[in-house]
């Protein structure tokens, strides 16, 4: 029989004990910061009625990126590309029973069919806050302290990163009113500035001219963008009463949380105001990291209660990209912190009494199930990052005693077996 | 519009904070018992190629119960129905780099395409823990401690569930030699004993006499399954010394850990040894919680390289019946410990301060975000509940204080906002 390949699909990741490790410990961190704001964890299921991203989502996540399949009774499902469908969903449906402001997060696989690269695979864990049911601007600030602890829990400094923001109510002004295109070029125009700094000028005008945006329009826009943080100056009263990024510039505190650059746009069309990136600072991986933004319509597909969200959704690749960058990955932790040895037969169940024991005292021990030879089992200890092992010899057995030898030191005592924890507690 | 329902897809769940607290709770202690005896978690993708499941795992899985899908470039894809096709796959591809024996555990969400009833849904989560790389008995007896101590862990004792063991070396023994089937009629013997207990004999013996097994097979079959325990004695020493089970029966400590059972059959079809199932002893719910037990050749499929395998997966809703049948499911934790509610306009950045002092010292901390009427804040808090609110005035706080009120007790205390931590701290 011919064997079948060992790799995962592509774009999509095993995670060994090793690399595990290293994710949760970089998730844990998350989820400690998220907790001490009083976020509490959901999750909900990797299927979703297909027909719940086409409306919402960004056009191309719903018509080329989905993984969908038909179950036998013809439902058209797929495989959630993104979480803020679903939990709309989740919040619509609950919304009797949930106290409000809820603020929420989770950490959940998501697929999405496009080509693998550097910082885009087919499946991707991601996490996501999100407050529910505010209007204050209180919200917007906590969504950006809180970024900044996160980056600060996994060894970020704030010259690592930048925190860039806009409106797209302001946006919405610029372009319908500064520049003046007619409301069914809005989209399209969006769609440049979110692309304009990553295509060269001549490109995005071809494509503007192409779609009827005037040269003169063009110019306009191109002004207006350059102008960038004084771009608010010339919007009108009542629009920046609206805009909540507005009103946050108004307050010295607001540099102290972020930058306001107007090419902010993000791609899912549900935000309909506060929008953010975050961009890695390093030249070698200037990319954007994660964003997040207002969607104050979030539940309006399911229900007609208006209920409104504000979050983030922060992904492990880039998220582990960004903190290899710059050096502040930590290392697998031990698989296990002693390992008992038994040196003949017969004794294993002095292992088993010696292991529970330890275990009883928290910690993490593993016993030697085959071989018996000290020499072949002391570097397999090692190998796991064991800190010591018990060894059980016949003679010091029939005394009740073993022997703990540090791995570190490599000194050892002989002691009675109750006392083997005591031994090792941590100073 | 019409509206979108908000059910998630039928068979799956959505876990909303007040759940999803819950199964984090129970996991939390079985990841906790795990990772004492030293296994390490690992993790892996939802989809998989689809022909890893046709080979070895039970039929009816492969070819009724497997969601597929097709991607663009044709590969035949399928969401994970069982983590074992996957967790081969893995140690089969870095079976160089990996230290055996290797204990390993994942928590991980599969698919099962079946009509949901009760214990069964489409998507499940998974505990699997899994030793790989040890033919020693001392791997079954820590598997079946491990079983014991989780149980332990979750509150359970000993007289709420079963372990009921067997093994597929005697089970051949019994079907091939002593009722004497020829071997291609071996499976469908196996699987009729699987349904023993389930199904009226006639239905069995209908069902045997046309797949050509005579009735005094059938009556030397029932006999054997019905000596219980003592078939043993029948069986040739050869044999014997080849079943792990067998061994370990001839230890008194035996009766501690399980109870030898010849209707434990397991539907895998990668079992070849030890086999065992746990089942609930309340009469209410008496099923088969979950199993496990011994393949010999788990990495056939992609290597050459024999690695063995032993192991067990919990799923979750057959898990939380028991736990709910037998009361030890544990409450949803609070959202957060405690609200800081700022009583006026201007004190949002007070609040912010205050919260942060408190987040510092560890206390996971809401700030109330638009209301400013304690009346409606305080009831908002207990139903998180918070146990203690921390309020702030602006007569207070012009001198740096907060009143800091015990929601248990109604004391309040005002004091200076740096000592409001303190005055939290937990006896």
């Amino acid at each position: 029989m011919s064997l079948l390949p060992t790799e995962p699909y592509r774009g999509t990741r095993d995670f060994l004990p090793r690399e595990m490790s290293v994710r949760e410990q970089v998730f844990g961190s998350v989820y400690r910061v998220l907790e001490r704001y009083g976020y509490t964890r959901y999750d909900g299921p990797v299927l979703e009625p297909a027909e719940i991203y086409e409306a919402k989502s960004g056009q191309e996540i719903a018509h080329l990126q989905l993984y969908t399949l038909q179950d036998r009774s013809g439902r058209r499902l797929a495989l959630r590309p993104e979480m803020t469908p679903s939990v709309a969903r989740m919040i619509a449906g609950n919304a009797g029973t949930i106290s409000f402001p809820a603020r929420w997060y989770c950490n959940v696989n998501c697929h999405r069919y496009e080509r693998p690269q550097r910082g885009r695979l087919r499946e991707h864990w991601q996490v996501n806050a999100d407050i529910f049911g505010s209007a204050s601007l209180n919200a917007e600030i906590e969504i950006f302290e809180l970024v900044h602890d996160l980056f600060a829990a996994l060894g970020a400094t704030r010259d690592m990163y930048a925190v860039r923001v806009s409106d797209r109510i302001l946006l919405d002004w610029v372009i319908r009113s500064l520049v003046g295109v007619s409301a069914d070029k809005v989209r399209l125009v969006s769609g440049l500035i979110d692309r304009w700094e990553k295509y060269p000028r001549e490109v995005l005008q071809r494509e503007a001219s192409e779609s009827g945006v005037t040269e003169d329009q063009f110019r306009t826009l191109d002004s207006a963008l350059k102008s960038g943080p004084e771009i608010v100056g010339q919007v009108p009263a009542e629009v920046l009463r609206a805009s909540p990024v507005a009103q946050l510039l108004s307050s010295p505190e607001s540099a102290r949380l972020f930058t306001f650059d107007p090419l902010i746009v993000r791609g899912f069309e549900y935000y309909n105001s506060t929008v953010f990136e975050v961009f890695d600072t390093d030249p070698a991986n200037r990319r954007s990291l994660f964003g997040g933004g207002r969607y104050d319509d979030l539940t309006g597909l399911f229900s007609r209660q208006q209920i409104r969200g504000i979050g983030f959704a922060i992904g492990d690749v880039t998220l582990f990209d960004f903190l290899g960058t710059h050096g502040l990955l930590p290392g697998p932790e031990p698989e296990y912190e002693v390992a008992v040895l038994p040196t003949g037969p017969g004794l294993d169940d002095a292992a088993r009494r010696v292991a529970r024991v330890l275990r009883d005292a928290g910690l993490r021990t593993a016993t030697a199930l085959d071989g018996r030879r000290i020499g072949k089992q002391i570097p397999r200890a090692v190998k796991a990052g064991a800190r010591a092992v018990v060894i059980i010899g016949p003679d010091d057995w029939s005394a009740g005693n073993v022997t703990v030898r540090d791995l570190a030191t490599g000194e050892q005592h002989t002691v009675p077996y109750q006392d083997a924890a005591r031994r090792l507690a941590r100073p």
